[in-house]
């Protein structure tokens, strides 16, 4: 089964498991909305790419751990989204949940798609408990307080921002979680695989910074500027756009140099290389520059 | 260690390790503040009830549990009384968190107590993965959707609602997860366990409604008559006032016929015992039965 398929398959059946006819159907439907059709799946993607470099020996597991990165993401783009954050009205070109359904239901929408993800891995761990608790110390650790992704959404309301800390947090914290749980799947060790995930995640952060202050709304599919218009940091504003380009360049070479040794290891770099040729922005013709 | 005691500190244990100098200040602070000082710990003083009386083999499971169970029940406290759901400025006689804080911190401590909630478990459960993923199953399900806390709170936004399933979600899950995971943390079955939760959160549901109808803002501590003004379903409107207080007490006596079998049986069926005295509300004189 091509990755892409898997991929969708066990997105699927994690949302399918959140349905039932004496379940509320409005959130039952918004948990769909949130989560189909989806963007690139860029995390469940680099997930399974590691875990099939590792051997991919429980299938099952690589399959939870996925659609729980995704299930995570799509959680964090809800509450981002929500009219007290970034206040969108679109997302992945349609109406943002709290815009097609209310904000009480993309409050709830975010809140279930948390609680599923874990579910996802325990629900498939049950035969191999020892993998699954350490599936779900890496996604707790990456996604909540003091180092995951609720944690660098907090850094934006602070007065003085530690700039390391929230672009790790933010960005980075899912990508690290990507690549260790990949290979935690297939029963191998977390830690030799931080390094490419960190390098990943401020390869996108930099990419998104580029788009943000590059691209129009149109082209994006949600609010262009936001950064700006926000006062958050980006490296844009710190680099100017060529520097940001060679930058990004750096760290896609330093994340092809870091991955450990493994079986997939050429095809993992062939990934790498791959989503470094997406993510460098064409610069749109009518750019100031 | 009394058990009020040991429960403090569990609780405690969690919230200090969502923090960290590196961490976002008022997120950490606003976690803290949500969880402490505490309510009446209802849920995990029953999840420790009935973990010592079925042995309390492993208390580190049962604390973890205990935390967990009062973690998401804080967390969905925070995110209801946002302005987009109760609109509330007061919470357990002070500003609830949104007020307190700030919106945007609102809706990230509930989810980073979410997420800490999962995360406790699984990190007192390294040593026995078996046990910790059955609690973490039974916490998830009670939790999201489609039977959960998550989608009790998603009927609210139905124009037609399944009651029985509105109530056993939005308020008998969390207890029925409590006399789970206490079974389950002390290595016991937890479906024998359903019932007495089930009936337990039935109480605390009638209990609440008597309470929302009888009383006056100060004595609440959170705004009254919150029932009638969202229209939603209420036990004192269907049955009044006595017949509410009836059905309240048939509901305890089942709670404590329901009790499996256990060393431990007669001093939780004193605990429910204890519980009842405390839920039948005392009449204001003011009140104009």
């Amino acid at each position: 089964m091509p990755m892409k398929t898997r991929i969708e398959a066990a997105i699927t059946q994690a949302v399918q498991a959140g349905q039932s006819h004496r379940a509320p159907l409005q959130l039952a439907q918004a948990l769909h909305y949130a989560t189909f059709p989806g963007g690139a799946r860029i995390r469940p993607t680099i997930c399974m790419s590691v875990a099939l470099a590792c051997g991919d020996d429980r299938p099952y597991l690589a399959d939870a751990a996925a659609a729980a990165l995704e299930l995570m993401h799509c959680a964090s783009l809800v509450h981002d989204d929500l009219p007290c954050f970034d206040d969108a009205d679109f997302r992945r070109g349609k109406p943002s949940v709290h815009r097609a359904f209310s904000e009480p239901l993309a409050v709830l929408t975010g809140d279930s798609l948390i609680i599923m993800a874990f579910e996802q891995i325990a629900k498939a761990a049950v035969d191999d408990p020892g993998r699954g608790m350490q599936l779900l110390l890496t996604l707790s650790k990456r996604s909540g307080m003091p180092f995951g992704i609720c944690a660098g959404q907090g850094w934006e309301s602070e007065a003085k921002i530690d700039l390391s800390a929230y672009h790790q947090a933010k960005t980075g914290a899912l990508f690290i979680a990507a690549t260790q749980m990949g290979a935690l799947a297939a029963g191998q060790e977390a830690e030799p695989w931080f390094e490419l995930g960190a390098r990943i995640g401020e390869a996108f952060q930099v990419a998104d910074d580029l788009r943000d202050a590059l691209y129009d709304e149109e082209t994006l599919g949600k609010p262009a500027g936001q950064d700006n218009l926000h006062g958050r940091p980006n490296a844009v504003t710190q680099l100017g756009v060529q520097g940001a380009v060679s930058r990004l360049k750096d760290i896609l070479g330093g994340a092809i140099a870091s991955i450990p040794s493994c079986p997939g290891e050429a095809q993992l770099a062939q990934m790498v290389r791959a989503y470094a040729e997406r993510l460098t922005p064409v610069m749109p013709a009518r750019h100031p520059h």
